[in-house]
């Protein structure tokens, strides 16, 4: 398994007349810890997009809300690989409040497609040899 | 079961440099949705804060990507209300684009939440007896 | 000048924990306001992309604000067109709340550019010959 | 003359159809820029809002655009407050990109308001005198 952990302060335009962080921006959040994940891995989502023409839309989406979150909390992402990526590659999310209380879970699948077809395709290779090492 | 249709045109800032629709900016057409379905049944959910002081903060949400949506498509969401609300309340979604063709499937579950004390509480009665006839 | 009105409802997602609409939210309401005030002039501004292969990126943007907007308020907002486009294109936005108070004025200058070269380039021809018998 | 330096990593979530950061997100940069510039002060905004009851909305925000920032670009925004703050406070931006190349220009002025009165007040003495030394 591979792990990483991202830290995101909540910005004022993310909170809602409700207090809490809009159900919907955690999205953003995720976006944020995998890409993270990701380059720490030495691997730039933005490269594998512009350089080896590489997309990974998001196929499905879920998270469970146990707490809200707070304008200006600064808040911490674990973020998992659990399995080696094939035509998939799967994320879990963990986010941590400024107390260490876990204040949701959350997970993505994302498809990996050839930019130029828009067929879908096998995690390129430096990506997969790159987390290799992570899952013997 | 009650149903509701809304549509929604995506915005320039909604797409991003995929040409898509942002994966987390359907979080906020699905509560458009659940809104104007809500006002449909002529339950206003500003009038549920703020004269009856009920808060409905989202419990859990998970949605499966079919297809894209573009720029300036004009979606069509179909929510429903599959169950009567106890002290959670769970909407089903179901995006369509300009060509019918089903693009996304969702869902929410809300849970109804006293603002003076944010103790749970059971589905508000006016909004339960008018959803009340659907389910009979 | 060609004037044009559209009307927006503002979403959950788009207030803060001030309760007011964010700020910077209202650059979206207005790139609604004027893609609509195309659409009516029977200007597709997808088609000008897609089709004709112009692009019409924000040079400036500047709004004053006089009155907050609030959740689910039905804002009206008057777009003006107020001279003919030459490289340019100058809009000018007042939004009204529902008890039709002013409660800011906003402008926008957006510039031509040619998608293949990305050079300026000149209004397009269909656009600018619609927009002239406003001019007269 | 009191200066402040912040720098902001460019979210998918932020880019459009056109691969630019969408115009509309800068004002959230600009928060952001703002927020930090008086946390290195040791003013925390939040505590402003909840400890001393004070909100400050944004009066007016004007942006004028250079160039466009792209997607994963680690932004640097150069925030200025060139005067001592008396019921209003201005802010100016430079946003830079990883190139140190300008990107564009913008400020925003806002008011203090006690939040329990909704009423204009002077700003709080805590910031002004922490800012005074930078004015002598």
């Amino acid at each position: 398994m591979y792990k990483h952990q991202t830290q995101i302060r909540v910005r004022y335009s993310e909170t809602d007349r409700m207090h809490y962080v809009y159900y919907g921006n955690y999205a953003q959040y995720f976006e944020v810890a995998r890409v993270e994940a990701l380059r720490n891995l030495g691997v730039s989502y933005k490269e594998l997009e512009e350089v080896e023409g590489v997309l990974l839309p998001v196929l499905d989406y879920q998270i469970k809300f146990i707490k809200p979150a707070f304008y200006d909390e600064l808040l911490t992402i674990n973020t998992s690989i659990t399995k080696l990526p094939e035509a998939r590659i799967h994320f879990e999310y963990e986010t941590l409040n400024e107390k260490n209380e876990l204040i949701n879970k959350a997970s993505t699948t994302l498809v990996f497609v050839r930019k130029e077809t828009m067929k879908p395709m096998m995690a390129p290779d430096n990506l997969f040899s790159k987390l290799k090492s992570y899952f013997s």
